[in-house]
């Protein structure tokens, strides 16, 4: 088997482990909640700036944030070669933080 | 009529107003976050920092977080003399985010 199917996921916090003061602190933001928009959907996006509809910012920019929605426990991501794809989870907020998720995409 | 029937509002931004950005900026810090615990039930509360749990916080500290609250449309200030009175814009913020007070405080 070749290197291009390994699969790997990056460091995530277990769904009992998710904080609210976390959550909020990784949506209080321009950028990471128009993130949210673009993952509403529950399909897994590129990390790529362009694909995410944020062209104008740097690769790293977009980096950093991606990585405190990870770490919050917004978004799963998945390493597949060089590639990285990104998923909301939905399934574990939800049962984390009942019609949460729901409020907040309505009212994006 | 003496001084002590003046009443007033700190400045608040009208409901059409509110972001939802800065209502998750708002309350994504632990902090500001124990303040909307406090403030849940819908009631008035005093800006003393030990009547809000809050005594091991500098007065001025509290009033910093309270002032990212109030400008973020979160509470309403109300101010009578020397006194200084705090609520949450219950009403307000399930108007302009239906559901999202109600998830966060379950969640709380």
């Amino acid at each position: 088997m070749g290197d291009e199917h390994v699969e790997e996921w990056l460091p995530q916090p277990d769904v009992a482990d998710i904080e609210l003061v976390k959550v909020l602190h990784a949506l209080g933001d321009p950028v990471r909640l128009a993130l949210l928009k673009v993952y509403a959907d529950g399909e897994q996006y590129s990390c790529a700036p362009g694909a995410l509809g944020l062209g104008h910012l740097h690769k790293s920019t977009v980096s950093h944030h991606m990585r405190i929605m990870r770490e919050a426990g917004v978004t799963s991501t998945r390493v597949v070669g060089r590639s990285r794809y990104v998923r909301l989870r939905r399934g574990d907020l939800d049962a984390r933080f009942p019609g949460l998720l729901d409020a907040l995409v309505s009212a994006l």
